[in-house]
């Protein structure tokens, strides 16, 4: 039984429910930022990052940074592109759009491969792209939080490597890490860039990352400084080997509290096998998949199998509107979250499933979830079609 | 009596000791960042931060971002300077030297006026500076941390008002707000950058600044975009805006569990009147600074009147190694933080005294504090001569 007051479910695609060890973790006493605890705490949680990412490469570079998981974007953008280089940006959502325009603020020069909201770019047309030029870096958004849709990462990677093997391949996993698998080095990845606050399951407050041994060879073989000082892997590099080989060191102050919890956090994921977890995280939104659909619901993302396991986009009927329901939830005591996709942004609401909701036995976050929706959507009017 | 578990007194010049409210704040349950609790709580946070650094001018705009202090640095090189413009740095130490890098970063084309380590450029120097060319921006760090020296502003910003009318005054304030006074209005300061894990008494994890609305119109008036993204004010000034309205807002996700105990330290501060608040640091800090000297120590800050009020930074005897002496302070449970000031980094030691330690009562982590250092320096053979 969780000891966290009475609360409302919280079942947005990010922050999620946290459980109560690492909610406890975040109120730690105050230790020094150098201090032997301390240091060692965060040296293990960046070599957690690694089996956390399905890595054994020691070239790769993990990056625990305060900061938003917008961060990450900045961190790929300043040091990984140098102005006038190419990227390209496979635009499944508002935040493939949000990362491009990351990438333009530095510099870069993007191409987009755009998509109806709801689907994502074709292999056909990334490969097209891809052998018409030559492109630096290539971006993915692993799973849109703003529609649900999920990339295919493994068969994307093994295009790149078949047309362009030298364009680096970044992951925007802020809605994936801890919930969809991601096999680092066997999908030959060079950059994942996440935040703590959603299947990660630590508070808000930090940019987690992890970078291939090739992708931290481009960044040293950078012409121009990095282009930005709180955002610079310059800075940071040394920083985060240092604290890994359990030494202290010091180049802006880390959160000892946020990263404690992502301590404790990182440390119950890693307790069981991942495989399990994201079958855990598939089976559940399988269930709630069903239930949508069973409510004669549509959900964004259009295609089975572009359809993310940690959240649920789904259209509303024409009848029943964002702004009601969403009070209504509450009032049952579970939060979900409304549209940001600019061009339907009103038309459908967003359920997140990841984490403790989905894992622990003794929270019944998501039949609640599923019982107020049903009850919401009636109470408004609506009957399945 | 505080809650926590027994550990030593942290006396380092950041992260200081916390409240036992302002820790159980840090694990507050999971909430939306756009929900109307949480957007109450930032919002009503943003207006504490005006009473703080005692404006009252509604074009003053409020930052909380997740960062470090050190994102305050690009906050302004990205957004209030362009590619080639003149900054004067006052460098007084390793932070000023960090922030003139900073701003080099972004492009600004950096003058620095230099200064011994214990001592800060003179009003005399930095006239003669200001008459020879026109700078869009001056900086200036309040407090040093890497050698307690403490910067007159008023004076500073009388003469820059006098002589360079147009030039933005921006202070570094990591190591001096809510433990020396800042009269942001009154000294017709134009910034104040500054972070969570000191004097303001929250764990680390927040960059928090106050931009005046005259340093909003130089933003404004840029010819070039902001050359971040993640510390673009373009982006989080209508998020502010918002928050402190009252009105959800998405740029990027804030940390509800740090913003909570951030309005949990403002409250605390602000239900007594500020003079006491800095009364109370000078007091402390009169105490500790007579106690060094009755132990024969000289303080890297060399005249009485560049001397913080949140800090100590004292050399140690020649017969006395810090690698020495700390661990030695540490068993007699209080942690002090080493030199940090590359010229000078093995001879001296800081002694951070700000918040609950030199305020709570019921603490006796100063007196501690003072005890040990005594018998810790008896202990290396050390009598005062």
């Amino acid at each position: 039984m969780s000891t966290q007051p009475a609360h409302p479910a919280l079942l947005i695609p990010g922050p999620i429910e946290f459980d109560d060890a690492v909610l406890q973790s975040m109120s730690h006493f105050s230790e020094s930022h150098v201090g032997p605890g301390f240091v060692s705490v965060f040296g293990e949680t960046l070599s957690l990052l690694r089996k956390l990412f399905q890595t054994t490469d020691p070239a790769a570079q993990p990056f625990v940074i305060s900061g938003s998981g917008t961060l990450g974007w900045d961190l790929v953008a300043a040091n990984l592109v140098e102005a006038g280089e190419d990227v390209l940006v496979l635009q499944s959502g508002y935040f493939s759009d949000g990362f491009a325009d990351c990438l333009t603020t530095y510099g870069a020069n993007v191409t987009k491969i755009t998509s109806a909201p709801g689907s994502r770019p074709q292999l056909d047309e990334i490969e097209k792209a891809l052998s018409a030029k030559k492109y630096k870096v290539l971006t993915v958004t692993h799973v849109d939080t703003s529609t649900g849709v999920l990339s295919e990462l493994k068969k994307l990677s093994e295009l790149v490597h078949k047309v362009s093997p030298e364009t680096l391949i970044i992951v925007d996993g802020v809605c994936s890490v801890a919930c969809e698998e991601i096999a680092f080095d066997d999908w030959k990845l060079d950059g994942v860039v996440t935040a703590s606050q959603k299947a990660i399951g630590c508070p808000a407050g930090l940019s987690i990352s992890m970078f291939s041994g090739k992708a931290m060879e481009k960044f040293q073989s950078r012409k121009s400084p990095p282009a930005s000082y709180f955002a610079s892997m310059k800075n940071w590099t040394p920083i985060m080997k240092n604290y890994e080989a359990k030494k202290p060191s010091y180049f802006a102050t880390p959160s000892p509290q946020l990263v404690r919890a992502l301590h404790t956090s990182l440390t119950q994921i890693l307790a069981k096998p991942l495989a399990e977890r994201f079958a855990a995280h598939r089976q559940a939104s399988d269930k709630i998949k069903q239930a949508v659909t069973a409510l004669g619901l549509q959900q964004v993302a259009a295609n089975t199998e572009d359809q993310a396991h940690g959240m649920t986009a789904m259209y509303l009927p024409e009848s029943v509107k964002a702004t009601d329901l969403l009070p209504i939830l509450g009032k049952k005591g579970v939060v979900f979250a409304g549209g940001i996709h600019k061009e339907i942004a009103s038309k459908y609401i967003r359920f997140g499933h990841m984490g403790v909701s989905v894992l622990d036995p003794s929270r019944t976050d998501i039949d609640k979830a599923l019982t107020a929706l049903k009850e919401g959507l009636a109470e408004l009017g609506y009957s399945k079609p």
